[in-house]
């Protein structure tokens, strides 16, 4: 039997090689992409589906899309959707239509944010925040699930197609919530190819591989709507500064959101777990243990793009010359940089944002 | 445990009375509404729910709704959605604001009838038929499931309130399709009170039951919403020529459809199971067995309005002065009257219709 994985629950996978055997997914391979993007270059991308498709779109230029959501349940983004972001911005350099839903009807189903509210907060920071983050306004769909109503209507006709059983199969559950929440999602994942047949690649947490299987079945049943197949492609997540697989907000002081005062951020990156030694002798003996070592990973997964820096880093650290201390001192001076550009850029981007749906 | 109804199934429900009492539903009580219709007055309609609800809001003049949905599968209406129509006509007669849905996301997801077959479907036949049969066209508000993201957003947010056990309890089933089918059809039969909070009533078949008591239990469970309550009304089925306890598509001979030509429906009528007995010597002695006629019934059902009439009929048939031979004759005569009216009206339906899509 299938391994479960829950894209709802915090189940976490510690084994990415396991994943990818047991879903038979493929594996990323980074010859196939060209200019690979810094998670791809850091293996932090470890694999996908149809991931040969979408390379072959970008090779021989032919249509294909990316697509993502937004959760706009507060005014805050994850630090980990910067990951989602800068993968979809990859492909978007690259010849992928994006498209991104503002998923308002499940913050309204699951947290009661009205979709007044959702809508506010959407253009106030989320489509800013994800332009910021290096998405083009003017070649980026951005719509709401709840005013799509291609979207809900695939929905209905892809309940059809699947039954009890397969949702417990794939999803353990057969929670009418989950239910009406995963075809929903496969309506958005197949919207962009209603006004043109082309694959598409969702770049996401392997927790939601669940999801791209579900609407790869659906694919498969609905021939005669003739969609194009559906990709995807999985990241590491940025493990918790304590060292946690995964950032959570029940520990808000491992966890890092955007934006956040860098004063704040410096003093949880401070807190962080590191792979330093005990005594500075030993660590200038051993030198780091940079498996362990939370700020490296932050360094490596989000505040530094050039591979020589980062490399110089890892070299120094793991000798021993660098100690815990002096990275420390380096991630908080790139993110506090890092922060104080993104909100400078943020309001210049809101008004962006705003034109986007004025006419609307 | 309470017995389950199956309302896409063709679980018949033999015994009225028992359903009554099994599901706790209101009686119909004939006093509680002025002028009552044809239907109420012969015991066709016996049971709902929140009937002194509407009863009240009739007698007080306050704001109520009436509900129903069209399912454009084809180009004809069940001769039973006659009397659907008609209640809700009486509803609207008496101050009632009606609302006529048009499955079309069903029909698709259901019956694989194209969203833009289903609309041709619905604006050319089945809406200018509702408004023959009698609902006013200035007064009702006829939509179309596919373009009214109101309810799928309602939808949407009861998914989160209902659970799987307590579909499995109600339905007997957690099949995705019908899962999908019955939160739309809530948030249809809500969706009118997101302008204004009023009691709403559904005239149905009691195999309908379970949709409504999903409902019921969904506003039970969103209070923050203040829906104010749904109710229901249940009419017996007019059974099918040959007795058996409904029409079906299965048997056209002893199926009733709108339209229908007049000369097919009389031979239909003319094979119909009758209480005439054996020989004339035996019916002029013994008189019908009325209970098992199906002309009667016909009679009683759609074809005479006039209780006068009715008895006359009633009294002569049973008494055998009347034959089987001769009501034949008499509802032959009344069909096709009947048949060519509604031709001849549904003719001048159809600009209305056509118009009240035109400039949407």
């Amino acid at each position: 039997m299938a391994k479960k994985i829950d894209p709802w629950g915090s189940n976490l996978v510690k084994d990415y090689q396991k994943v990818v055997d047991d879903f038979g997914l493929d594996k990323f391979n980074i010859k196939d992409f060209p200019d690979p993007n810094r998670m791809m270059r850091r293996g932090i991308i470890f694999a996908g589906r149809e991931l040969k498709t979408i390379a072959n779109c970008i090779k021989e230029k032919k249509p294909f899309y990316v697509l993502s959501g937004i959760m706009p349940t507060n005014d805050k983004i994850h630090f980990g959707n910067k990951q989602v972001v800068e993968n979809i911005r990859y492909f978007q350099d690259h010849g992928g239509k994006a498209y991104i839903l503002i998923a308002d009807l499940e913050a309204a189903a699951t947290r009661g944010v009205s979709l007044k509210e959702a809508k506010r907060r959407a253009i106030e920071f989320h489509i800013p925040a994800y332009i910021v983050l290096g998405l083009d306004p003017k070649k980026t769909k951005f719509y709401f699930q709840s005013e799509n109503k291609d979207v809900t209507n695939l929905a209905a006709l892809f309940s059809r197609k699947v039954t009890a059983n397969e949702f417990k199969a794939i999803y353990g559950s057969i929670d009418p919530g989950k239910v009406f929440a995963s075809l929903t999602q496969c309506g958005d994942m197949l919207y962009p190819q209603l006004k043109k047949r082309m694959p598409g690649i969702i770049p996401v947490g392997i927790d939601q591989e669940p999801h791209i299987r579900l609407c790869r079945d659906i694919i498969s049943r609905t021939k005669n709507m003739k969609f194009q197949p559906l990709g995807s492609m999985y990241h590491e997540f940025m493990p918790a500064l304590n060292g946690d697989l995964k950032m959570s907000k029940s520990h808000p002081e491992s966890n890092l959101d955007l934006p956040e005062d860098p004063k704040i951020a410096c003093k949880k990156i401070n807190r962080a777990l590191t792979g330093g030694r005990d005594t500075l002798e030993e660590h200038r003996k051993k030198g780091a243990i940079i498996e362990n070592d939370m700020v490296f990973k932050l360094l490596k997964y989000h505040l530094i793009e050039d591979d020589k820096e980062l490399a110089k880093i890892y070299v120094e650290y793991k000798s021993g010359r660098m100690t815990s201390g002096e990275i420390k001192k380096i991630a908080c001076g790139k993110m506090t940089a890092f922060m104080k550009d993104f909100e400078n850029k943020l309001k210049k981007a809101r008004p962006l944002a705003k034109k986007m749906f004025s006419s609307k």
